[in-house]
């Protein structure tokens, strides 16, 4: 039996990519070929879907029916796009306050951020379609239902969202154990967004140029290691303690 | 090939517990007797480890070796007693900052809540001997090293240590969602100690009764659901900025 968060064969597929339908992952066979894979790539690109090139194997242990060299992932959440979410969250008269997760792999630290987010006001979580943890089923349930209340945003370049958050007036800071600057001296009373990079890379060093300020965690010891839900949990109680 | 870290059969696990070597946790083979056994209960009660009786098959399944229904497994960390802690943190000319665990049991959550008690001036970890996750390997691993570096002290009753520390003059608060005093208008300045519950069921009503004061995290939406290290990471930042 399919699980029915799969959707197999090319057909279906190309049927789902026309449609409204959301998809999380796109599995295609390696070397596989044809007018009809083209289309399937350019539509994913498109839409900012990851493709994933897999031996036929794992398909095989996918599904038991004929696939044709195609599976796709559903998505469990509902992808948005960033100026919609910008205009919505103006329209309803807040003042924006975004998380950008870059390189952080570990889905149950994506499900504590996203818990974390909705109890501090944060609206929306923006994501990359490569490097960071898929939202699957185990993200689902550390975030305790967050992550189907928060605005999701899945875009295929960090760098060209920094861009459109700054068209919109929106400040983007992200945090660096080495800057001199403190959390507690960053304003979030206006709108901004924060970058949060993974525990061992960081935030991606082209991505932290264009930021508009970094700032740094007060530590108290030689032990600067922070979990980074548990760093982005400080910061947001921050903003909120600001914003209240 | 026994597990370095266990100790196999009677006679030397009665040695272990005449030595000062730190046991975590022993294992018993159900309904078994003997003196020998008895003394084995009577300096677990003492030392305050937890001792659990188990199939023989679980016993079997640990080591080929002759175990003699007694398996124990020796600590990862080094634990300590809470009025020689007291009498180190203050002699130090530091004022104290301590975490008691209640009812967490994902052991990454402690992992993580040691991590950020080092990074933010906590000097102790303190844990009863029943009902909180093991300091294992998987503790260990995510406390990235923080584990080995604060002082643990596992005591047989929450309770009799919040008398402790109020004899010690350390105040000592819980955190909990109906509070109507706010996390930033706790006076962390001050020796204090800080319950964190586990998430289902909070901290445990007696102890919450004796404590001498809560506080709620504030939060923005209907959505009051933080994960416990998170949830702990904003109490300790709010009281390393106090301190700062």
């Amino acid at each position: 039996m399919p699980k029915n968060n799969l959707i197999i064969g090319r057909q279906p597929l190309m049927e789902a990519l026309k449609s409204d339908k959301q998809i999380d992952k796109i599995l295609l066979q390696k070397n596989s070929s044809g007018e009809i894979i083209n289309d399937i790539r350019l539509f994913a690109k498109t839409k900012h879907i990851p493709i994933q090139f897999v031996p036929v194997e794992k398909l095989n242990s996918l599904t038991k029916t004929n696939h044709q060299g195609v599976v796709a992932f559903t998505a469990l959440v509902n992808y948005l796009n960033v100026q919609e979410v910008i205009d919505f969250v103006v329209s309803k008269g807040e003042v924006p306050l975004f998380i950008l997760l870059d390189g952080i792999t570990d889905v149950r630290n994506i499900g504590a951020i996203a818990r974390t987010a909705l109890c501090c006001g944060a609206q929306t979580i923006i994501i990359p379609d490569k490097g960071v943890g898929a939202l699957n089923e185990d993200a689902m349930k550390s975030s305790a239902g967050a992550l189907e209340q928060i605005n999701i945003c899945r875009v295929n370049s960090l760098m060209k969202t920094v861009d459109e958050l700054h068209l919109n007036g929106i400040k983007v800071y992200a945090s660096e154990m080495t800057a001199t600057k403190k959390l507690f001296n960053i304003n979030f009373t206006e709108p901004c967004a924060i970058i949060m990079g993974g525990e061992e890379k960081g935030v991606y060093p082209a991505l932290m140029k264009i930021c508009d300020e970094k700032f740094s965690i007060p530590m108290h010891k030689n032990f600067e290691s922070l979990n980074v839900s548990v760093a982005t949990g400080m910061i947001l109680y921050e903003a909120m303690k600001q914003r209240s």
